[in-house]
């Protein structure tokens, strides 16, 4: 149908498409809200199960109800088996691991009846830690570790991914990153994911879909090159030059500024936070991983200060994505990781988008303005 | 980023997201043009590469360049070992196939590297139709049928789900089919599917996506129900009673009306027609299946004169769903199979809209506006 009187808006600059409780970005101010609270105060202090909670119910879980989700999350973690020969194939062919996720996602609920929403939320949330985790552990030659009920989500995906209980400090590091990007307003996947289950879709569709959204290069949050950008320069004394001659030749840091925070990037701030203590706790074990914590840091530094001579009164600051890579890669995680390790966190935020989706009880369909030709026949 | 002045529109209504040249829907006037064509004129005439190329390509082919299209989609319908395998296991759990289709869905490309969006797009519709035969076959116990790559799409893929090469009038009918529902303006699913291509992801992953929006029972377009009735009804003089009982009770006349279309569903007509030479081609073969043909037309008639007498001057027509349950129930396909085939067919319309999202280069991303609490911290 023709409605020659709306207004064309590409890419639905500007439109609200819904309303939600989930999650608050002010980008003047550098604010997060997620789920009511400021990203400072609940990032650092909540488990990953307590956020979740948190976010698919609308209020914080008391100790019982926070016990039993936990134990539920625990019992649904092991995959199919199909879903595990199916990684096995994928792992032969060698596929970035956000590849492997978008082909096997589809299948964590192949042993399952139909599920209820609330049902296919939690399997979805505690099966993408699995699937990742045992990819990684094929592609790399190494036979998948089973998960342990008694590990939270945050330390039983460290776990499965390399065999050793991880300690206080790494599970804390990973936790805080879980929480520090569970939810960010509507992005393009969490409005892939909205749209999809807007047709009363099953969750898993939904977040397969938001899969598929997050792979593409447009999607932003890659954090892989900002630490490409620490390893190359290599030493504190090489980052001068090399950030001059990057800037002046005019190609972006990456690691710095953001679209929508002008300001600073509260999630920079909380994962850098999350960031020092835990390389802190691990200068003893790994000196080289706190020499490349210090390096980056002073790397940091330098690119505030040239980005603010070179462009003075942008405010560019470092983002989110300087500080996932910075820790992630100290928990051990290869860049290959960083999309999927992302997506194990944001499918939470998706499918609390799902749930606040489906109580509208209405589907998303915008309209497209014909502009092509019409010829009068086909012979 | 919150912006107060703007005007929170739930679903999108009448919101224009996307420019097209590849349908216009006309619910006023009961018109649908196709890439340029009238469905009319295009439907019955075209084969569905055709159709295809035209829509990809915004011009006909050739006959060269319909040759190589037809020969290159050919030669990729062979699925992935993985694929065969994993479809063994979801046939085991006797899930339905659409269930199956967003399984294995993502998995299509499994064997090849990374595609570009035009590549992605011939291999993602070269194996749909060979995954969901392939699957018919498992689940009811029998092996899958090779593709035969001298057969034209439409062809093959009857020949795959019954293993029997299919007359010219079954191909016709099937061809048909394919062209009337391979677009059909901004739906749910094409949306979809514009959301995670505008990311610059890959093809197989918007559609996959879209194949979730698509299993959404309020998406529309399943076209179970309608054959469903006239199976319940039975014989021609059971119609009057049991559709004045029906609609006495408040009931939906399944097959009948639609959200769009004011008039008449220009689709229904089509496939009206390619029923009508099907059924009679086959009349002398299957005896019976010319009975429920007659049936379903004479079910059609009380109807249509029902819900004049009962909504006078409502103008509920005979819908695409009443002919497609008719026409695929023809060529010996399970309901269970419909929207599977449908699908086959709006893949192509999917990655057309995807071609054209790609060319705008930029993302698809609304905002929210947050209606929640804020508590000032979270302990």
């Amino acid at each position: 149908m023709q409605t020659l009187d709306s207004e064309f808006k590409p890419g639905l600059e500007g439109v609200i498409a819904a309303e939600t409780r989930l999650s608050r970005v002010d980008g003047q101010l550098g604010e997060l809200i997620i789920a009511g609270y400021p990203l400072e105060t609940l990032a650092p202090n909540a488990t990953f199960e307590e956020v979740v909670y948190l976010l698919w119910n609308s209020r914080r879980p008391n100790k019982d109800e926070l016990d039993a989700f936990k134990a539920e999350l625990a019992q649904l973690r092991d995959l199919p088996e199909a879903t595990l020969t199916l990684l096995e194939a994928i792992a032969i062919q060698q596929k970035p691991a956000m590849d492997a996720l978008r082909m096997v996602a589809g299948t964590l609920d192949l042993d399952q009846p139909n599920l209820s929403p609330r049902d296919g939320a939690k399997l979805t949330l505690a099966r993408l830690p699995t699937a990742v985790a045992a990819y990684h552990r094929l592609v790399t030659g190494k036979a998948p570790v089973q998960p342990i009920p008694d590990l939270s989500h945050a330390a039983n995906y460290l776990y499965m991914l390399t065999g050793i209980r991880p300690t206080p400090a790494q599970t804390k590091g990973m936790e805080t990153y879980l929480n520090t990007v569970v939810d960010h307003g509507l992005n393009a996947s969490t409005f892939a994911a909205r749209v999809i289950i807007a047709t009363q879709s099953d969750m898993l569709s939904a977040v397969v879909g938001a899969i598929g959204a997050l792979k593409g290069p447009l999607h932003g949050g890659a954090p892989g090159p900002a630490l490409d950008m620490v390893f190359e320069i290599g030493s504190a004394e090489r980052a001068e030059p090399y950030l001059r001659d990057k800037i002046e030749q005019g190609e972006r840091l990456m690691g710095f500024g953001h679209r929508v925070y002008k300001v600073r990037d509260p999630r920079a701030d909380v994962l850098g936070v999350a960031a020092e203590s835990m390389f802190e706790s691990m200068a003893a074990d790994s000196p080289e991983g706190y020499e490349l914590y210090t390096l980056a840091l002073a790397v940091e530094e330098k690119a505030i200060e040239l980005l603010e001579e070179y462009k003075p009164g942008r405010k560019l600051q470092t983002n989110v994505e300087f500080y996932t890579a910075l820790l992630l890669h100290g928990l051990g995680l290869p860049t290959d990781l960083f999309s999927p390790t992302f997506a194990i966190s944001r499918a939470a935020g998706w499918m609390a988008h799902c749930f606040e989706q489906l109580e509208t009880k209405r589907l998303i369909r915008p309209k497209a303005r014909f502009v092509g030709d019409i010829h009068s026949s086909w012979d």
